[in-house]
């Protein structure tokens, strides 16, 4: 029997099925294929396609505010398009806890919320076996796939072995094959000069090899200050035997303190002639970086015109600009990553097949990965027309919430110290769209519904969309209309290359019980080109749609593939998505004010009076008719009433 | 969770999803949502709709060779859109049995090869009740839905009541909802001057409205010769509360004996008014015919001028051109039904979600639905990737292969009664092309390959597919590409109105190793942009798509709906069709003639040595490509050999 919809086993193994087979074929499009691959897949693919490949490194926070900051560092530099992140396992830190601060938790949100390909540090001394077994299994749980197994520090001055538990990184890599067979890709670290701890340069590559013969995949080396020293390095590597990838791990310097404090822990000693540049320059922290900079990046260009490295693993010290500018000169940090999906992915291995989603939640693509955690299978293909979809709650949705409610202040600058009427919310939505400053010099970059200023792809409407919010139709989501763009369009297109991409328009408000009066009797003369769907707070819901028959609203032809409709206009989900829209107006808005005050009265009379209505155009190929509709609104709207 | 991909539940159960929830909403294509419906519920949608319908009733046949005549007859009948057929049940046949002559097999055939909802009768009198919970067991697993309940006709000359059996209609009613409960559509007979049996008019009216209390779902009428009869007869049932469909059985006058012949059986008076024209002219059957042509379209006219009949039953004795004469004067007959999707439709219920098919099998429809019939589900929104679709043998595919099987002298004046060379091959394909005569006089209407003169849609392609025929390239199967044509194009439109269909350029053909060989040259320069699968008979296989992944070829988008990709050009299920395509050159061509004849040895030369070839063009938006490839492959092949 054709298992006609599953077009994944759905299991997270890593020999993907168009890997099984050696056949004579045309490139198969890249983005597609390493969404089903595992990390050490990804990188061999690389290697013979001569693709170079850089990952970052980070560490964990140690606030809240923190997390939330180090989540938005994720979104900026995954936009250029890391191979992978990983980050590291810090004992202190409490690291395999829920705390939204520990490790685990931090890269389990790069995998899932961010989309990222996450690499978890773990160290195994002074822990139990059943400790790390405990780890490993909660992080598989929460979809990491790749473990850099480290041995970690000794607690005292002088290190001892334990009979019966880890002493060495070898022991966890064992301990992982063992307990977790193929499952995890491994990484292990390399020592360029040797560990310090190790007898000798060639002890210590001996018990790299170890490592590897135990089950590691790749190996990311300790930093260095010479390109000489890691060529060395890969060279006696690969003269014993090692062949898997070398990772060379590349530390831009960017401060004289944070450059001592690596080298004291590391062992490390910087070579003279740097030390004679930067001791004159120590307390001017930009000309560091920027010799940091140029000195990482005169390094890595030796590196990769050896021919012999693929990839380069940045120490970011959890910052952003050396590296990224690093990057830049390399020519290695894309500007315009190709979009797999017109939505933000998640990296989660069970959501490896999902490839349709309502479109409510695209400016919180965060909010629908967390209300959909839970679910086991992810639509493929289709929606499909079920009419319970089982949306978890928002209540644990901490870490992003966080981010636009905690500057307070920030949100009263941009939404109004104080409310006077319904008209000074249509002016904030105003002032989003425009991204003008409002009369106190302040731009609206955010609105509860939308985390980010307006996409690009929403300003193509961004002239019509102003008009209708001055008017009182408060939109929060919209699309154009698009009829066969090239995938590679930088503004609409998304998916493989040398593929078309299509959408219906869509345009999503609230607006008042008198605007919707007119707004039915208008939409009447556009049935059944336009559909609609109206509800209050109450779940009063006016539709012309089917009730459980998605509407497919962007979609994508590629060669060789089967139709992929990866946003859909659901009847059902919009029910649950409504419930969110609505709440976003007193959680994030309403409760800026004091209670009672008119600013938060106005805010709760829009919450409980206003509809929210989404609006489709069916006919792709002409002109957007939603604008006309919008337009014959506000005349109904202004018509006398006759009597 | 949500349900992704199974957008019906795949239950037979009547109640579809869509109409469980009254609410505001637009028409939802109807084409759609009869898919999904049951008989009752179709007849209900359209009594609302006030859409008029016509059914027509079949016997079975008596002749193996008269099955095959008559599911012809369904397909052309069928094709007029009668919302049901229905097939006797002949005591006399065998009725439940599963020759081919049955009425069970001629009904179940309608279902499942032509896509006909069909109505079983089915009799109880001289029966046991396990031997009818057996025949009911049976046609619901080969996909009926809708049972007549008939009492029979008793064996001997008098009627003699079995206390424990089923002595009445009402008894079969009663025991099919006791042992099935819903899930047949019950239809009972009604007698518009009452049953001849019955004591009177008036108790035969309480027999029916007993089958109605007992379940039944609607009645169709014995014939009758006056409209008042049946209106007085429908305002009797409503009268004593029988609130169902009742659907007026029409019987055209097709000729003396037929009509004496029936008279007899259902004792009924033909009145002296139509005795008095028929009687002078009993020996010609034209003018009887279309006597009773016009009889029945002024009856019909004043029944549904009464606004109390919306579907009309015709009798058809199994004959096509009196009911199609009637229906077309009458507005009834669809010229060009909607075609609901690219490719013929089967009716059985575990089919209805079936949304994909493979495009090989566009010219033989009825052995993809033979080679598919064991399998549970069936793909719905994506074909997938199977590695393992289960493709039944052909073995017991006889109904259909008899159909070209069965005139050897026919075929041999098409296909040619000796060949002398590959070249008289590639002039039959090209006459079945053209559409002209061969040099013999005889148009070639059909190929193993194709059992009907080409298709509207493939005739866009004539003038290119002749002139490649004449060279070598045996076309088998073809489609132009389509850029987002109206879904109501009535050459390549297909699906529910409103909505844009496309399609990718397809071109599958047999051609020899020379020609492959150049035709791969070529076709390097055409990569990324045509995907291709190259096989032989022994199954060597050149492609450059991936191995798993299917290539959507036919495409459409609808108002408020999902994507739907009815063809797919499917890398694995290309290798099972690829052996019944070779297989058709022998069972079909080569074993017209004489072991070891000449003619014989150039198809198995052909056989043996020729490839298999498909083809499709990816840049839909584009002109197609893939003349230009032939076109090329040609001079490719011309070339003299550079040494």
């Amino acid at each position: 029997m054709v298992n006609a919809n599953s077009s994944d086993s759905g299991t997270a193994s890593c020999s993907s099925a168009e890997n099984s087979k050696e056949s004579s074929r045309c490139s198969t499009p890249v983005l597609d294929i390493e969404r089903h691959e595992c990390l050490k897949e990804k990188m061999r693919r690389r290697v013979e396609a001569g693709d170079r490949w850089f990952s970052l490194e980070f560490f964990p926070p140690r606030t809240a505010s923190g997390a939330v900051n180090l989540i938005s560092r994720f979104d900026r530099m995954g936009s250029g398009g890391p191979l992978f992140i990983d980050v590291t396992w810090h004992p202190a830190g409490d690291p395999g806890s829920d705390k939204e601060t520990s490790s685990m938790i931090i890269a389990s949100t790069a995998v899932n919320f961010c989309g990222l390909e996450t690499l978890l540090h773990m160290t195994c001394c002074n822990q139990t076996k059943e400790d790390i077994t405990k780890h490993l299994q909660k992080a598989k749980r929460l979809g990491l796939k790749n473990i850099m197994a480290l041995r970690g520090d000794p607690t005292g001055e002088e290190w001892e072995e334990e009979a019966e538990g880890f002493n060495y990184a070898v022991d966890l890599v064992k301990h992982i094959r063992h307990e977790f067979e193929d499952y995890f890709d491994i990484c292990v670290a390399g020592y360029p000069r040797g560990h310090p701890d190790a007898e000798s340069y060639d002890q210590d590559l001996k018990h790299l090899k170890e490592k590897i013969d135990a089950g590691a995949d790749f190996i990311i080396t300790q930093l260095f200050f010479r390109s000489e020293t890691f060529l060395t390095f890969l060279k006696d590597c690969r003269a014993i035997g090692i062949t898997c990838p070398v990772l060379p791990g590349i530390f831009p310097i960017q401060g004289y303190g944070s450059l001592r404090q690596l080298v004291k822990l590391s062992k490390l000693e910087v070579p003279q002639e740097i030390m004679d540049v930067i001791e004159p320059i120590k307390d001017n922290d930009a000309a560091i970086r920027n010799y940091g900079i140029d000195l990482a990046v005169s390094m890595c260009r030796e590196l990769l015109d050896s021919g012999l490295v693929h990839g380069l693993h940045f120490y970011t010290l959890n910052r952003e600009v050396a590296t990224i500018d690093v990057l830049k000169r390399l020519g290695m940090w894309k500007e315009d990553p190709r979009r797999p999906m017109p939505w933000a992915m998640s990296a989660h291995p069970k959501r490896r097949v999902e490839d349709v989603r309502p479109i409510f939640w695209a400016s919180r693509p965060k909010s629908y990965i967390h209300r959909t955690q839970e679910w086991d299978e992810f639509p493929n293909g289709r929606w499909g027309n079920s009419s319970s979809p089982a949306f978890g709650e928002l209540k644990d949705y901490y870490l992003f919430y966080l981010k636009s409610k905690s500057p307070r202040e920030e949100l009263l600058k941009m939404w109004g110290q104080e409310l006077n009427s319904e008209e000074s919310v249509f002016e904030v939505f105003t002032y989003y769209i425009s991204g003008e400053p409002n009369p106190n010099g302040h731009k609206v970059n955010c609105l509860p519904w939308n985390d980010d200023p307006l996409a690009p792809e929403t300003n193509l409407l961004k002239n019509e969309l102003q008009k209708v919010n001055k008017r009182g139709i408060l939109t929060i989501n919209s699309q154009p209309n698009v009829n066969g763009k090239p995938s590679t369009d930088p503004i609409v297109g998304w998916g493989p290359s040398r593929g078309y991409v299509f959408q219906k328009a869509y345009l999503e408000f609230f607006t008042s019980s008198e605007m919707v009066s007119a707004l039915i009797k208008v939409l009447k003369r556009y049935e059944p080109r336009v559909n609609y769907h109206i509800v209050n707070v109450h779940g009063q819901n006016i539709t012309n749609a089917a009730d459980l028959q998605p509407n497919a609203v962007t979609w994508g032809i590629f060669p060789g593939r089967e139709i992929i409709q990866p946003t859909v206009v659901d009847p059902v989900s919009f029910v649950y998505w409504k419930d969110e829209a609505f709440a976003l107006w007193i959680e994030q808005w309403a409760k800026l004010y004091e209670e009672e005050s008119p600013s938060r009265m106005i805010i709760q009379y829009i919450h409980d009076n206003y509809y929210l209505v989404n609006l489709v155009d069916n006919d792709f190929p002409l002109e957007n008719c939603l604008w006309q509709v919008i337009e014959d609104t506000f005349k109904e709207h202004d018509r006398p009433t006759d009597q």
